[in-house]
């Protein structure tokens, strides 16, 4: 192991026991002294607004008497948070943030930028564009191609992804509207590689046109055309303009058939914001199509075939495709490569195509990984034996280098970024995707941009619009001192790994006698996923009861403080349909079917995140992996004897 | 004047020369220290993982190095932020947030709470349902009833009140749909009073229910059938689940007839983001129907009562109404309770009904204006004598008083709360309706909620998933210190008001010859609206040169560091059709009709927002204001000659 990032690692946070108060307090006297200085050297001659003699006032004083008592109750009320630092928090994907972050988001927030434009922050909208293209160039985006911003998280960033990617399935419709009423004959190349009128293509194919070659033919449209009239006859033809409604009856009128509706296929294991995502913007949960995972809870690519066959005999449009780099509950890496392959015979065999988004929202930061300081690729044997582990796998580097072929991704800085929220990402392959979402607002042209330069400030492309600034410069304070390859955030991150795999070969090899635990296969990133079983139970139901209470013992609430934390999941019907089979097969107490059976209900997995970096290496007092075997041991008793107490098994 | 709350207000912010420097650093250490010695607190048995010996290696004395020089990079580069806190900025809504809010934020940012469900942050998630409270009891709903949260600002809130409208106004037909497949019988009440079997209903009918009417039935709907089976027809029959596309098939299949596609009725002053909203949700932009305003920028009664009827003459269903408290570019405050009346009106006349959404993201705290401390509003009299002004007139107060019925409001704390981004609240009158867009995570019901007690935890109920608690504890202690009522944000919101009628006065007063000044009518809130005018100039296009030019003078850019800072918008139709008038009237210099032949260069209004309390006391120093209006003097000369010189008027 490389000495020196582990003695960097050392001082990127405040410490488990805040070892670095010191270097954290000087740093945030200095961002706050500097900023008051700021202040003081801007128009000194405005004289003072609040004099010395006001401060004496009686009104002045039970003011700050008020602030002060008010914040001493709020520091003591939050001494009942999770303490995230420890390592005995095995739980939720929550830790430290840098100290970089940590102090970046404090030293802009003195001066509270607004994002959505560069009128409201001069500085921090650029360093947003900064840490946008940081972000492209790991996931191996061209930085003059892709573009990106922070949103508020994951859910924006995902629901902005498929908004776009419903603005470009939509738009060979409106191009060929446009078209026909300006008199103009254009051509586009389809999935097969050929090239065709757009006026001789039916709905189908035009609702199977690869990103680019859609944004290819609208930036042809432009040339073609005088500029207000191509404007007025796409926002004519638009989906945007006319909505759901009018448009399917539109499409009904014009092609003789709307074709079902537009579905968006989903990793098995997506987040449950999808749900979330595609009732808000009119698709319908029903359109909503989970695609079968493997045992290792990665979309099955031969599931996603089967689909899409189905799909495409039912002359079915695919809005996007989501697949998943690090899910939320396993931290599984779809082979992502292999989707590709898959969308790639679906273009010429079907001629089927659609938008590939890649939620790498807990996983993205892993790209990392397989960076090394000069950019250049390091194979899996290279990071294999850096690290002294069996992982990363070759395909699982193949998997985060297809990233650079996803249509857009998803990115949270504050999940494996270690920056505080709010900091999520959207990162878009093709740049101009972003126009066909373009609102401009009436007052936030910037300075000197009204003559007709680009007029790219962040509130004319974004979903939402005041952001704070503050979160681009924790971002980017972040990256500068962890940059995002092996020696920054992929030496982090792998720390994890290996604590990630420390844990789970101790909890594959303690002896929970007579318990017995039943674990996940190896992780993909860092969460580490389990269950215990006890001979005396019979049922699924009583399986979940025991792990239920082994959670309830071993979580935080007003009456309980844990020695360790964990939490838990539910695996339920259809999500993890085949994917349960081999755990449900462990236990011997419900076959699959009784398992669908029982629903909502589904099987309680417990999951512990590792994103602490120090519990990778044995310390030299107290290890945190063996006091936790122990905790989840006699959780485990507690919860059995409960169990029992209260129903006999 | 009081002067207990002005002496108090000397102590609520940093200060325009950081003034209270000593008290802000003393809290901020406080904060930081007490963070400390909790993480040394938890579990002091498990030792140093950062030894002091670590600290002295090349790795971590080098790190430190990297974090240290980048931070004085960022430090520096902050410098070339905007001076938002400075009495020469008197441009977009931005000045010093309070010392609570920052001090609150950063105090619960070394936490990272996660406000998605308390099992992530169990104190902030309590402060966040605190400040909704706090908040619906100043806009005046039922603490019971009423229930709110925060959101990443107010594009979110405003999205997700249009969202939760549309799953209250398509319910009816979903119960419809449940009580047929059920074989139940179930009664409403229509907006002119009557009761009757839905059953009997026709489409355009179920679409014309209250809110509360639809929410009356929806909860009966589930005590007369069993909970799963009413789940389960429910979601058959939903929009969230079919889709729109297949929805609208289905309604016109059902009811021999879809109806006109639903529209949503905004105040022409609107912010430009409900077009994005509409777009985004599939309602598209041509549902969106602007409602003229009159000449003080509020939504013209008479104009909406005209759309009304128009809009059931071809059956159309309105899915809501958003009327704004508070416009972006004028603070202008709609007379909401004149809007509830024409609703009123409808309902009776036309058997019309529609969700009424009061866009307050701007206005929203200018509520705290009529509460006394005692929660007992105050009269218009009682206030303008109270402020030595002829403000605010008895139906401003009318409008703030309405605000207790509209179904939902949006107000940012980011915006007149003078909270630091990112913060933006959502309020519903009733909570019920939350429950229409509840999704369940596999993974975050909170420890102890498992057993049937009701699963309230934020993430169920929002449009967002991961979010910071920080932002609730820095909207808690700054409502602590400054509370909702005439003493807190009253008193402050009032300061800013008195100083925007001055600058309006003095505007009015000073000697521009040979220019003349043209100002919109005095504000409703705080923002003062005017432009330049020339005797040279004879055309519209020259009229705005000019007043583009004042801005690019008084903005700040990479080459421009201006004495005043001031900022400008631009009146486009059809938003400003008919408000517009008068200001072209008084330029001579083009009509409506050559106006709005203009198109998207509509008319440049400068603007500038009065978020200063100290503006409205003359100092005892150099008086911003003559500053001010010298400045805006010399900006037009400068302005005039560069245009002259460029192009012969």
């Amino acid at each position: 192991m490389n000495n020196s990032p582990h003695d960097a690692l050392l001082s990127w946070f405040l410490g488990p026991q805040a070892e670095n108060a010191d270097l954290f307090e000087r740093l945030i006297t200095e961002a706050l002294r500097d900023h008051v200085f700021w202040r003081r050297n801007y128009h000194p001659e405005d004289g003072i607004t609040i004099r010395e003699l006001d401060k004496r006032s009686a009104g002045y004083e039970e003011a700050v008497a008020t602030l002060t008592q008010e914040l001493m109750g709020l520091l003591a009320e939050l001494k009942r948070d999770v303490p995230f630092f420890s390592g005995r928090y095995l739980g939720h994907m929550a830790y430290q943030q840098t100290i970089a972050s940590q102090v970046g988001y404090f030293a802009a927030m003195l001066y509270n930028p607004n994002n959505v434009s560069p009128e409201a922050a001069p500085v921090t909208t650029r360093l947003e564009q900064e840490v946008a293209q940081q972000m492209a160039e790991m996931v191996g985006y061209r930085r003059d191609e892709a573009w990106g911003h922070l949103t508020s998280g994951g859910t924006v960033a995902n629901f902005e992804a498929l908004w776009i990617a419903r603005n470009v399935l939509y738009l060979p419709v409106a191009v060929v509207g446009a078209a026909q009423s300006l008199g103009l004959d254009l051509e586009v190349r389809l999935p097969d590689g050929s090239k065709t009128d757009i006026g001789q293509l039916d709905l189908s194919q035009l609702l199977n046109i690869a990103n680019r070659d859609v944004l290819d033919l609208w930036e042809r449209s432009w040339q073609v055309a005088p500029r207000e009239d191509m404007a007025r006859a796409l926002a004519q033809h638009s989906l945007a303009t006319a909505g759901y409604q009018d448009y399917g009856r539109r499409l009904a009128a014009e092609y003789g058939d709307a074709l079902p509706d537009s579905v968006v296929l989903v990793a098995a294991t997506a987040h449950y914001s999808w749900k979330k995502i595609v009732r808000a913007l009119g698709i319908g949960s029903n359109q909503l199509i989970y695609v079968p995972v493997d045992g290792n809870y990665r979309m099955d690519p031969e599931a996603l075939w089967d689909r899409l066959k189905a799909l495409h005999a039912r002359r079915t449009p695919v809005l996007a495709c989501i697949s998943v780099c690090g899910t939320t509950e396993e931290s599984a890496v779809d082979r992502l490569d292999r989707v590709l392959e898959v969308r790639a015979r679906a273009g010429q065999e079907l001629g089927m195509t659609f938008h590939l988004h890649s939620d790498a929202c807990y996983g993205g930061y892993a790209a990392s990984v397989i960076r090394g300081p000069d950019g250049v690729r390091r194979t899996g044997q290279e990071i294999r034996d850096a690290l002294g582990e069996d992982w990363p796998s070759d395909e699982w580097v193949r998997s985060m280098v297809a990233l650079a072929d996803a249509d857009s991704i998803s990115i949270d800085p504050h999940k494996l970024g270690y920056i505080p929220y709010p900091a999520g990402a959207i990162l878009l392959k093709d740049r101009r995707a972003r126009e066909l979402v373009a609102v401009d607002p009436p007052y936030l042209a910037p300075a000197g941009q009204a003559e007709g330069t680009e007029q790219d400030y962040l509130g004319r492309f974004i979903f939402e619009g005041s952001k704070p600034g503050a979160a681009a410069a924790a971002v980017w304070l972040s990256h500068k001192v962890l940059p995002l390859d092996e020696s920054g955030y992929g030496y982090l991150i792998c720390r994890t790994v290996v604590g990630a795999r420390r844990l789970y070969r101790a909890l594959a090899r303690y002896d929970f006698a007579p318990f017995r635990i039943i674990l996940l296969p190896e992780p993909d990133i860092n969460i580490v996923c389990y269950l215990l079983h006890h001979p005396l139970l019979e049922s699924l139901e009583a399986v979940n009861a025991l792990n239920e209470g082994v959670y309830q013992v071993m979580s935080v609430s007003a009456k309980a403080d844990p020695e360790y934390i964990i939490t838990r999941t539910r695996f339920q019907t259809p999500m993890y349909d085949r994917a349960v089979d081999p755990l449900l097969e462990q236990l011997g107490v419900a076959t699959p079917a009784e398992w669908t059976a029982a629903g909502k209900e589904g099987l309680v997995v417990l999951r512990s995140t590792v994103m602490d970096p120090f519990l990778a290496d044995p310390p030299p007092g107290p290890d945190h992996i063996s006091g936790f075997l122990d905790a989840l041991a006699d959780a485990g008793a507690v919860s059995l004897a409960r169990l029992i107490g209260s129903s006999p098994v």
